[in-house]
């Protein structure tokens, strides 16, 4: 049925996109909602480049050609299993000439793709600050949700030297992080131009924010409405339906 | 029917809490619903001190003295006519011992007040950065809708050194500034523990920001469930309803 050779645990997933499909591993770290809202939400000029930080079975790089006529985008994937997996997706896709994994630390991104170049860059990062308590380096999982391999404030700092002058960053994190989002974007002058937080349902607080940041922009902030999950019977809202192009 | 006297333009309004009166000049600037949110989103713990900074015709001092058991409540305003108004409204509640409005320049509040000393600083302050345009700073709508007399970062660095250690800052104020909010916090040792955005109605982004922040504190923000305004059908909600302590 298909040409690529699935490794133990793996499935392909179809994305209802183009055609496009992806390999993950349920042993690891499937992609959620928020990579795919985040891919939605990006605004991408024609012909852009794009940097992927942390792109894992590199779904937003796939959701993003899937939505644009972008030149090129990188995906940067430290772990080197779930790098390989996410290459062999882009080439059971047959565009290899757009998308290229590289299985890099992001830290040192720079040395690689070089620096004030790219359009765009996109990062859905591990969300939690590592704690007191240990985890096991190995573990997949725990450095896809844990700032293990790099903090946030790599994330916003690699995110910035890659940009050009008025390069856009987007980003999706939780919201109980904005204080720190704020601060490290300012920072590293990739000033916050649109906010849009994801709320599980109408009356229930965000559990994701959406931020468009604009390198070496003048600050203006602009919220925009929020976006609602589920609706009170627990079926997908029409705007996430639209987002997923699933049938209601 | 009531003892004080009114200048031409004043009128007296019932708060509808405890008996309390409030006179305004709606040729100046009356109190709106952000002063009242924020008074009701303070948690003041029983004989607390306050210092309200912008204070205005005195709303939030009288809302706070009305829901709170506090030991006293200093309402700093810079325009002296307006100050004088809400020394007025004071005597007229004859809360004199609870309330005291000082006319003075909230830059210069801590020669008065002292430093390190209150538990509690609420501000509802101007929103509006000045821009290129001049505004008549004689006209006190303008002074108290724009920065003119101070800006964020003066209300900001003049509550956290009125604050104690781990005294409570609350602030209302634009979502559109909440890149300049979060990082002025941090920058003065106000870490934002809460916060809560209000919306005019369900699926409209928010149009005014609660925050408490706590001096010295940890991070750790919690959002809270966003406060609706409006009902589809343009009524007020029932927090609302709730809020302003009105029958339905």
């Amino acid at each position: 049925m298909n040409e690529v050779n699935l490794k133990p645990n793996e499935r392909i997933d179809d994305l209802q996109l183009k055609g496009l499909k992806i390999i993950q591993n349920p042993k690891w770290f499937c992609f959620g909602m928020d990579a795919v809202l985040l891919a939605n939400y990006c605004d991408i000029k024609p012909n852009s480049t794009v940097v992927d930080l942390g792109t894992g079975t590199g779904i937003i790089p796939l959701i993003i050609w899937g939505k644009n006529k972008v030149k090129k985008i990188y995906g940067i994937e430290i772990q080197q299993e779930v790098a390989e997996m996410a290459q062999r997706t882009v080439k059971m896709n047959k565009i290899v000439e757009y998308i290229e994994i590289l299985n890099i630390d992001l830290r040192n991104a720079l040395e690689t793709l070089g620096v004030n170049k790219y359009d765009v860059v996109t990062s859905n990062p591990p969300y939690k600050i590592v704690g007191a308590g240990k985890i096991n380096p190995e573990d997949k999982k725990a450095i896809s949700r844990h700032e293990i391999m790099c903090t946030l404030e790599d994330v916003i700092r690699v995110a910035s030297r890659l940009l050009k002058h008025n390069g856009r960053f987007f980003l999706v994190h939780r919201p109980d992080r904005i204080v720190d989002i704020m601060c490290l974007l300012r920072k590293y002058k990739l000033e916050p131009k649109a906010i849009r937080f994801v709320h599980p349902k109408v009356g229930k607080k965000p559990n994701l924010v959406l931020i468009k940041s604009i390198k070496a922009a003048k600050p203006e902030l602009k919220f925009q409405d929020p976006l609602y999950v589920y609706n009170d019977d627990g079926t997908y809202t029409d705007e996430i339906y639209e987002i997923y192009g699933m049938e209601k």
